[in-house]
C-alpha cells in the first residue's frame, strides 16, 4: 500500500485496508474461523470488532464473530450501553465475563500490568475453549508491536515482538492481531469517525512508564513517521526466523 | 562484564578486556591464524593494531599480525611516520598499497562511500589470498555495529548487521570484528591514552550524513548507555539466526 494512499484516504478506509492486507497476507482468518473478539472497552479492541465485521464480503470466507469483555474489580468506567449498541449495529454478539483481577492477588501482592493480562489471558483461553472459538482476535496496534520490539531489545537484550499469529501448543486455539499493520494515529482517527471515541474506555491503572518513556524515544526515532514504522515491521519478518509468526 | 568495571576502569584496559571477551567466546583468534589488520590510518584500526598485539599472551594461542594500508589517491593526510613508529613497537610488521579508488570511478560517476569500500574489500581480499593470510581484522566497533543494524531495519526492513565473524565462501579467508564490543567513546579515550589519537586520519569525505543523523537518533534514543548499547548487541544473537555469525 503506498504511503500516498495512507496519507490521503479517509480513516476507516485506511484501517479496513490495513487489516485486509494483513489478514490476507498472513491468513489470519480462513475458512469457518469462529473468532472470539477481545473487546475492552478501549478504541483499539472495539475498531477491531468493527473491522472483523466490515470485512465479512471483502475477505471472500465464512467466519463467525463474537465478543467478549472482561469486567474487572477495579474499572467500571466502560460506557458499555455505546459498546453494546455498536456490536448489535455491527452483528457482532457480546458476553460479559466478570473477573476479580484485583481479587485474586496473593496477600501483599500489588497490582500491575503483568498480573492484569495474565489473568485476563487466561480466561479468554478458558472461554474460548469451552465455547468452541479456534481464534483469540486482539487489539494491539504497530505502535504497540514496535514498543515491545524495543523494549525486549533494550531491557531484555532478546530479538522478540507480539506475534501477528501465535499458534498454541497447548490449547487448540490460536491468538491473532489484524490491526499490526495500523499506527494508533489511524485507529484514534477511525475511532472519532465512528463514534467510538468517546465512549471508549482507558485503564485507570494507565500505561506503564517504561512503556511510556519507550513510545516517546521511537517517536523520535522515527520522526513519527508510518513509513519508517512499517519498514521496522517488515524488517521482523526479514530474517530465518519469522518474528511475527509463532508456533509454539 | 560488570558496568561497574567499565565505568571505572582505565581506558586501554576495557579496551583490552572488552577485545579478549569476545575474541574469546566467539572463536575470532584461532591456533595458527596470520591477520591481516586492515589499517586506515584512524583510531579504531590503529587501536585494532594495538590490541591483537597486546592480547597475545592472554589469548594462548599462537598467532601472526600484519598490518595493510591502502592509500588512495584522495586522502594523503595519514601521518603515517607515527603510525608506523607504534606498530613497529607493538611488533606488526606493514605494508603500503596504492589503490587509485577516485581512478577506477567509471566516467561520470561521483565518488562516494559505498565504492570507496568495495574497492579496499576488494583489495583486501585479493592481498590476503596471495599472501597466505586466513584472516582479516577490520576496526567496526559497537556504535558502527548498532548504525548499520538500525540503518537497515529502518531504511531497508530487514533485519541485518555486521557480522563479528564472516566466512566467506569464495574466498579461503574470514572476515573479524574483534572491536565490536566497545564503544566508540571507549575506542577514543584509549587511542589518547595511547598517544595515537591525534596522529589519526580521518576520511576527507568524512562521515555520510544518513549515518551521522541514525547516530544522533540512536544517542537519544539509549540515552548513550553503554549498558543498553550492548544489551542491542547480545540481541542479535538471540533469535534462531545469529546477525552476527555470517557463513556465506
Amino acid at each position: 500500500m503506498s504511503n500516498r494512499f495512507i496519507r490521503r484516504a479517509e480513516p476507516c478506509e485506511i484501517v479496513r485496508k490495513l487489516a485486509a492486507k494483513l489478514i490476507m497476507e498472513r491468513k489470519l482468518v480462513e475458512e469457518g474461523d469462529n473468532i472470539l473478539i477481545a473487546v475492552s472497552g478501549g478504541k483499539d479492541s472495539t475498531m477491531l470488532a468493527w473491522v472483523l465485521s466490515a470485512l465479512r464480503p471483502a475477505l471472500k470466507v465464512q467466519y463467525s464473530l463474537a465478543a467478549l469483555h472482561i469486567s474487572s474489580d477495579f474499572c467500571s468506567c466502560c460506557k458499555k450501553s455505546i459498546l453494546l449498541q455498536k456490536l448489535n449495529e455491527w452483528d457482532v454478539p457480546f458476553k460479559d465475563l466478570s473477573v476479580p483481577i484485583i481479587g485474586r492477588l496473593k496477600p501483599g501482592r500489588k497490582m500491575n500490568c503483568y498480573w492484569c493480562s495474565t489473568q485476563r489471558r487466561t480466561e479468554l483461553l478458558k472461554y474460548a475453549g469451552e465455547n468452541n472459538f479456534n481464534k483469540i482476535a486482539l487489539g494491539h496496534h504497530l505502535d504497540d508491536i514496535i514498543e515491545t520490539f524495543f523494549m525486549n531489545m533494550t531491557g531484555k537484550g532478546v530479538l522478540s515482538a507480539m506475534p501477528v499469529l501465535l499458534q498454541y501448543r497447548k490449547y487448540p486455539v490460536s491468538l491473532i492481531r489484524p490491526l499490526a499493520l495500523i499506527e494508533e494515529r489511524e485507529i484514534i482517527a477511525s475511532a472519532d469517525k465512528m463514534g467510538v471515541l468517546k465512549a471508549a474506555c482507558t485503564c485507570p491503572y494507565g500505561v506503564n512508564s517504561g512503556r511510556r518513556d519507550m513510545r516517546g524515544k521511537i517517536a523520535a526515532f522515527t520522526g513519527n513517521s508510518g513509513a519508517v514504522k512499517r519498514r521496522i515491521f517488515a524488517s521482523l519478518s526479514s530474517g530465518e526466523k519469522d518474528l511475527l509468526i509463532e508456533r509454539e
